[in-house]
């Protein structure tokens, strides 16, 4: 069984955010999943897809602040400053984190552990709606 | 074809890994797959799974040190810190290198590289054994 | 229906480079799948594969940049340095961007956003041809 659906995610500000309901209970067919896979890829290249803690606000903040310090935007070495001084850092931040992730799906749901969640890291400071494509496929 | 099975990692040092040998022979119905793909994913936001050199030991040291060296526990703006400054490190990493991997599997075994491996990261001081779900598809 | 090819990519000077054309011209079965996943594994450890822009070729460069100099090869707690000082860090960089990546596919094309492409990231000053493997899935 193969199932695809574009979903549109609300805006955010910057840094992390957790969308694991926002992205489930979009895709109703996930509850007909016994054994299978949900592929999540972002359509844009300054925002991110990542698995981390979905308790602790805290830990979403941390990363944000880590990377903001570690990537900023006035290295004097980039070149692609035109969009402004936050959008090479979202490059970076999109390669290192990733914008797709692969998720095992087990009795209907994401089989996630008891403290894992889907991250969307919005690393622009108004990156806007950003558009998802999900892939389920299983049995 | 569908497999899917919840394994558990022997406790493990600080570092990385090579536990490509223990992933697979636990996966016998691995070598039923002509044309596959085998998903790992950890049930863990303090780990990290990646493909790298499985010869030199050198090589799983030194990306180890430069992690601690580059992402410490102290840093002034980390606010997460009541589980220890090995946690807050640990959450920046399974982000960085990822919690979840997609391999080639071909004529039943993993259609590795010759260099390649399969890498715990356990950046945690005392993590534990680290479940995993594998999820196995082919034909 | 399941598809799997070895794919060579021809020798690339060090730094990131656009491979999208390159690897789906190859896979003339592309097109015959509706809705699917492609999933790419590099063979190697010292280049990697990531999803960023598609148009502006100082993204390109800045990433490399950055990455340059904030993953050097001098770094005195490296061991594996008897094969250059290029390929340490070309292993931190395989396993910080990753060596596979799962990409949708819709209607006989990848399903990419606008401003999406497939780099190749060539960390070692003469890494040769790269081969891959392509594993394509769908309906």
């Amino acid at each position: 069984m193969w199932y695809q659906q574009e979903l549109s995610l609300a805006p955010r500000s910057r840094g992390f955010h957790l969308i694991t309901e926002e992205v489930t209970s979009a895709l109703r067919e996930l509850r007909e999943v016994t054994v299978g896979l949900l592929h999540l890829q972002l359509l844009h290249t300054s925002a991110s897809l990542t698995l981390n803690e979905n308790a602790d606000p805290d830990v979403r903040h941390d990363l944000d602040a880590f990377l903001r310090e570690r990537i900023p935007g006035d290295l004097p070495y980039f070149r692609h400053t035109l969009e402004g001084p936050d959008d090479m850092p979202a490059h970076v931040c999109a390669s290192l984190l990733g914008t797709q992730l692969t998720l095992a799906v087990r009795d209907g749901k994401l089989a996630l552990g008891t403290w894992q969640g889907v991250w969307l890291g919005e690393h622009r400071e108004r990156g806007g709606a950003r558009r998802l494509i999900a892939t389920l496929q299983g049995e």
